[in-house]
Formats: C-alpha cells, sequence, structure tokens
C-alpha cells in the first residue's frame, strides 16, 4: 500500500480548518493525511466577535470558538497546536515547525501546501506603540486581554482611546461605551468609516456622537505618553494629549505574508499572497486562503486585501475542493462589508464615489431616505441609502446603506445588484418582499434605484 | 390653442394614483388633463397596513393614506372621490360614471384610459355568507367595520373565527389575537399558507398553534349560522360548528376585471386584465395595473394574478411613462412575498414545489436550519431556509424562509437571485454583509446554497 498524500495547512483559522475539514471529509485517511499547525491554543474562532466578548455580550470566549482543535481531531484533521509554521522549503517540499511549548524544531514533509496565515492589527511605528494598555485587536489573546483589562478596572475610572474610526474601531468604542468608559474616538481622516463615502461618513459621525462618544476627526496619533510603569498615559495628537488608561488600535490589518515571501510565493503589491481563481499561489500544489491573500474585485476588476472571515471560509472552500482533485473557483469580491455601533447599522458594497473614480468609472450617485419599515408601522427608523451608477450604462457599481434596526441587512440584496451587474433601470423593478412590517411598499433600495434612472 | 389632451384613470389606489401622479409631473397642465374616479372616499391607501389598524399597531385610519384626494388635487390631478366608472365605451372614447353622492349619470371623454380598478376578496357562494360580522379585508372600509366591530365589543367574549390559512388570514390572526380574543383558524387544505410547500406550512402550522391561535386544517368552510338578527353565529365545516362572533374571510382576491371585461378589453384565464409589456391592454390607448391585472411570472412564464401594492405601485408607473410618450416596461413578477405572525416572519419567492412541477422543472430542494445573527450573539434565532434549484443548471428558481427577527427580509437577496437566474454554484460565493449582530460566517441563504450545489 502507498502512503497517503500529505496535506499540511499553515494556520488553525477559519481558512485553514475550512480547507482542512471539507479536504478531510472529500478524501478518505488511506489516501490522504491532513496535517494543520497552529501557532496559538485556539482553532476556527470568530475574531469578528471579539468586539462582543469585550462588551460582554457573550460572556464565554469559548462561544466564539466553532471548532476547537479536540473536535477537529476527532473529524480526522491531525491539528498541532503551539505549533508555528516558521519556514517553507518549497524544493524540498517541508515546512519547518517550532513546538512553541518546548522549544523544539521539527522538519514536516508536505504532498500539498495550505498557507492559511491570516493578518495582523497594523502597529504604526510610532513613539510608545509598544507600551501596555495598547491593543489591537486580532487575535483571542488581544480580546481576552482587553477584556481583562476593562474587567480590572471596572471600579476605576477609565479612559478609552480609539485610534482609528473604522470596523474595529467602532465596534470596540460601542463595546467600551456600553461597559461604561469614556470613550475617545481619533481619526486621522474628516469622517470615520473611510471605507463610506464622506457623506455617509458624515451621518455615522453624527450617531457616534449622538451616543456620547467623543469623536475627533482631522487627528492623527503621533505617538503614546507612557508612565513609569510601561503603561499608556496619553495619546498624542497635534492638538494636543488626550489621557488614555486603553487604547485600541483600529486601522487596519496586513496580511501575513511573509512566510510565504520569504519561501518564494509570489506577493502582490497590496501585501496579501498572489494567487489564480483555484487559489493556487506561484508554486505547484501549494495554496493560500484568508486574511493572508490577495483577491479579486470583481468591479475594479483590481486586488485587494480585505481580511473577513466569510471569504476566508469561502477560499478555504475552494482550496479543499481543488487540492483534493475537483475545480473550483473563487469568484472574487465586491467590498461588502456591515457593521453596528449601538442601534445604528452600516452596510456598504461595490466601489464608493473614490474608489469608483480611482477605478476609472464616471457614475451618477443618490443619496435617499426612507423608513426600514411602512412609515405608519411601529418600529419604523429612518434608513438612508446611496447608490452609484455608471453613467451611461445605469449599472449599479456600489451603494451604502445607514440606519437603525432593519437596515443593514439590506446591503445584501444591493450587493447582489452588484454581483449581478444589474442597472438601475432594472433594479428599481425588483420583485422583493413587501409588508408593513418590513418595508415600506416601495423598499428604500428600490427608490435609490429609481431617482438614479435616466 | 388646442385642447389639453385627457387621461382617464379608473380607480384612485396604489396603480391608478401612481399612474395619474406620475403622468401629472411629466406632462404640464396645458399638455395633459389628469382626471380620475375613486368610487370611495380615500386614495392611495395601504390596503396592506389594515390588519395593523385593527390590531391597533396603527391608532389612526388616516396614517395608512399615502395620499388624500385634497393632496393629489393639489399637485394637479383631478380626482372625484365617490364617482363610480360603470361603462367604458371604446369606440366613442368615453366612460360612464355615477356620482354615488347624488346618484347622478355622467359620461365623460378620454384620450388615454387606466383601469386600475383592484381586486376584490372571493366571498364564496355559502349559505350564510352575507350575514353580518363576516368581514373581507380590502378597502379602508372594511378595515375600519372590522375594527368598530373589535372596539365596540371589547368587553365582551368575542370569538373570532379565520376561515383561510393565507398572508391575510394570518396578520388578521394575529391582529384579533393581540387584541384579546380567542381565535379560530380553518384551512381547507393541509397546512396554512398554501403558497409554501408542505414542510415549510407544518413550521408555520406549529408556530401559529404555539401563539395560541387554534388552527384546525383539512377544514373546509361550508356555511355560516346566522342569528335572528341575521348577524353570524358559527362556521359551519364537516367536523361540526364553531362559535363565531366575528368571522374573516382570506381566501384570496379576485381581481376587478368586468368592467374591463364587459367594454371589450381582453381578460386571461386568471381572471386578471391582459396587457403587454407596457402595460397596454388589446384596445388602443388604454392600460391597465394593479390588482386587476395579470402579470408574466419570470420563472414559470406563465400569467399570474397577483394582488400586491408593489406591484401595483411599479405598474401605475410604467403606465405613466408610456402614457405620456416615454417607453418603459414591466418586467414581471417572481412571486415574492412576506409576512408576519407575532414573532414569526416567513418569506418566500420564485415557485415552491408544486408550482416548480407544474412549470415543467425538474429539481432539487435542500432545506437548512440556522440562525439570524452568529449563534453566540444576544437575540440570535433560529431560521430555516428552503431552497429549490434546476436539477442539470443549478438555477435557483425559488426559495421560502421561516424564522424569527431577522428572518423575512432574507427572502431579498434570495429574490435577487432568483430574478437574476443565478445558480448555486454562483450563489453561494455571493458576497454578502457578514458581522455577528446580522448574520453567522456563512449566511443561512449561501448554507442552502452550498448544499445544493452538486
Amino acid at each position: 500500500m502507498t502512503r497517503p498524500e500529505r496535506l499540511v495547512v499553515v494556520g488553525g483559522d477559519a481558512a485553514g480548518m475550512s480547507a482542512a475539514a471539507l479536504a478531510r471529509r472529500r478524501k478518505p485517511a488511506e489516501a490522504l493525511e491532513v496535517l494543520a499547525f497552529e501557532r496559538g491554543n485556539y482553532t476556527s474562532y470568530a475574531a469578528c466577535g471579539l468586539p462582543y466578548y469585550v462588551s460582554d455580550d457573550v460572556d464565554d470566549i469559548a462561544r466564539l470558538v466553532a471548532r476547537s482543535p479536540e473536535e477537529h481531531r476527532r473529524r480526522g484533521v491531525d491539528v498541532r497546536i503551539e505549533h508555528e509554521v516558521v519556514g517553507i522549503d518549497l524544493d524540498a517540499r517541508t515546512v519547518t515547525v517550532v513546538n512553541r511549548n518546548e522549544g523544539a524544531e521539527l522538519v514536516e514533509h508536505f504532498d500539498q501546501l495550505v498557507v492559511a496565515t491570516g493578518a495582523t492589527p497594523i502597529r504604526p511605528d510610532l513613539p510608545g506603540v509598544d507600551a501596555r494598555g495598547v491593543h489591537g485587536i486580532q487575535t483571542i489573546y488581544d480580546g481576552v486581554a482587553l477584556r481583562e483589562h476593562v474587567d480590572a478596572h471596572r471600579h476605576a475610572s477609565q479612559r478609552a482611546v480609539i485610534v482609528g474610526g473604522g470596523y474595529i474601531g467602532l465596534e470596540m468604542a460601542e463595546a467600551l461605551h456600553r461597559r461604561g468608559l469614556p470613550v475617545t474616538m481619533i481619526e486621522a481622516g474628516p469622517q470615520p468609516m473611510a471605507t463610506l463615502d464622506p457623506d455617509m461618513g458624515a451621518i455615522v459621525a453624527g450617531a457616534v456622537r449622538r451616543l456620547g462618544i467623543e469623536l475627533r476627526t482631522d487627528t492623527p496619533c503621533e505617538g503614546f505618553e507612557v508612565d513609569a510603569n510601561g503603561h499608556v498615559r496619553a495619546v498624542q495628537t497635534p492638538a494636543g494629549s488626550i489621557p488614555a488608561d486603553l487604547v485600541v488600535l483600529g486601522i487596519g490589518a496586513r496580511p501575513n505574508s511573509t512566510l510565504a515571501r520569504d519561501a518564494g510565493l509570489a506577493v502582490g503589491a497590496t501585501g496579501g499572497i498572489t494567487t489564480d481563481r483555484r487559489m493556487a499561489t506561484s508554486a505547484e500544489g501549494v495554496w493560500a486562503a484568508g486574511d493572508c491573500v490577495e483577491t479579486f474585485h470583481l468591479v475594479s476588476r483590481r486586488p485587494v486585501a480585505i481580511a473577513l472571515g466569510t471569504h476566508a471560509n469561502k477560499q478555504g472552500r475552494v482550496v479543499a475542493i481543488n487540492a483534493t482533485g475537483g475545480y473550483e473557483t473563487f469568484r472574487g469580491v465586491i467590498g461588502t462589508a456591515v457593521t453596528k455601533v449601538c442601534e445604528y447599522e452600516i452596510g456598504r458594497t461595490g466601489l464608493t464615489e473614490r474608489e469608483a473614480t480611482a477605478a476609472g468609472f464616471v457614475f451618477d450617485a443618490e443619496r435617499i431616505d426612507s423608513t426600514t419599515r411602512a412609515s405608519y408601522f411601529p418600529g419604523a427608523h429612518q434608513i438612508t441609502v446611496k447608490m452609484l451608477a455608471e453613467r451611461g450604462t445605469g449599472r449599479i457599481i456600489g451603494a451604502q446603506v445607514i440606519g437603525r434596526e432593519g437596515a443593514a441587512k439590506r446591503i445584501d440584496v444591493l450587493a447582489a445588484g452588484v454581483w449581478n451587474e444589474m442597472t438601475v433601470e432594472e433594479f428599481w423593478q425588483l420583485d422583493l418582499g413587501y409588508a408593513p412590517p418590513f418595508s415600506p411598499v416601495w423598499d428604500p433600495t428600490l427608490v435609490a434605484a429609481w431617482n438614479l434612472r435616466g
């Protein structure tokens, strides 16, 4: 009997373990060995859920773990936690792995390799950035550390400063605000949510301020004051220092592609590992998936690196299918994202005005106000929908929504419109679900399309 | 100066007044006179909101009126309420109108005509159906009468029986249940919601029963017992009589096409007026829109008559554009509908299994259970999604959802999938909005598509 083929997975979170689990299901153990290395202690966890652990909406960190190492092992995936892959030798077809527990280094052979090394929150090279109390939010350890800090100081007056007004920044601002901390958010740009157009970002800014979060825009972070104990004391800005007992960095994440680059795999200008549509890297039998890769934006037609669990899961499955003799492609992304700040829901898909211009589009834009339910129905809230359509063709190239309960997931039908290259001329006639508890007779998304038609 | 062209509109609700209002905006008064006849007192009202007036979610019937006759007049539409069009003479290009207030009959000339006569709840030809206390729900008067009955008897013990387990039946059952009446629903078929597949209807049945509404399936209505005062006393069924102080008929609506048929306009087998894609009837310069027409089902490719405000509004606008020298088509429908019974939300789009078979499809079906939010997020509720895909091509031809808060409007992205003839192979990769408060990392709709792929 021949030795089974060996598939080695580097990284035990969404992308890696989706690939491992599906590969396992598609081939018997006699034919395929699946070996996964994770440098931490957890597998398949929901990093997106960390703000809700900090806010205490989720009381047990274990609830964020979709599948533990033990569960993976029970299903036939050989997961080694606290094992960090520190080198890949494409010629020898081996990985060098450090057992972080024992310090031992081992070399393991692979026939096929999946690189799923994730992303890391950007820590700007600023004075004091490594002080205690300055938190990034990516791994489960980040979330645990932050919550421990808040719990430990719950009776002291703790001031939180959020650096960066993106998704993580907003979610963490909500979490800490709800834990009772006075929260200041500083944003280098003129509006929070730079992934929205400025007019929509302004609505978010108003909402954030109404919640009682202090928002300072056009305020870059220049560094951190550190006390004698090595703990952060203030955030420095051109407009002076802001006292801080706790800082959260929410200025984005960077693909962890150094391991891949060092091995000789192609990495794109975004910093993400380059793959083809099957998620194959530049080396035969080596796949990559998740936050560490760059992917294709279906509207801009350009590579983008977007760290998001839903893409990671899908890409992991695509890898599993291809690595086990099937054929599957990852179609690409359109930049859909949703978030929530207390009762405000925010969604976007496709391109913003700035992105559309950068991609060469000439377009028309329309912003409308409507309600999430029939205006006479209890609980109807305002919703603002913005839509961008290519000049001439009327093709929908982007959309954004802001509102309260019932707003965010309206981005999905807009995303389907963008994905299918629907025109506003067709979209306004879409047969969407109508009943007074769920929508005005003209769904807000249809109104935006109607107003944009020529 | 020449006399302006005259556009006459028959029926002052959604379709008719959408047509009138948009035609008015598209042409100046010197060029076009817009004259609308409404036999009742109200214009542009939300019949779909009537259950919520009965339930007291909406306290003032005026709130269901999107635009009153006065408001229409102020915008240059000459609306005559309490005027019923009783005849159309296509050769003479006139309508005969009865002023219901004065009893006078007048004859008015038209250059173009819009027939928007709506639909009427089916009143089965059963003994006692005309007894007092047996209500249909279509016009604002039906809603007012029913609520007056409930209000007047609020301290008496009133028993309500709902005949028919469709949308209106369920919504009225909820309304009366919430007003504190003991409610019995009888349904001739094996499940309520015959517009869903039986397995999904069974979930609705369970939900209805858990609410404390007595549901009797396989129980047709055979007639009504009437007391000496001419008021309903009981509903007769093969399994015996059910005491009733109040009956609501929820067994569908029939297009009001008699006026059109008598005038010689073509009417289809569905009972709805036949139109082309521009909403033109069989007679030159005569248009029809709303609940009185039959429309094209994009999946079954067959004519259907679906009484729904959202179609009526869209068709009204299509008529206005065409009647004022423009070109616009009504693309058709895919049978999307949503409703709510207390906290349960129900949606459907495309074809059910039975409809798909009748349309000649061979298909695969998948039903999955998931959650509306990340399973660890507070407020995550179960959601069941069913999807039908054509055998071989994988084209999505229908979908149904049942769940609690956050379930119903998920039908929209499924509707966009059906509308765009997406395959399950493509749909599972759709870039939908993901964040823990709004969705598991795999949106339930994507899970259904993933499971259906070959």
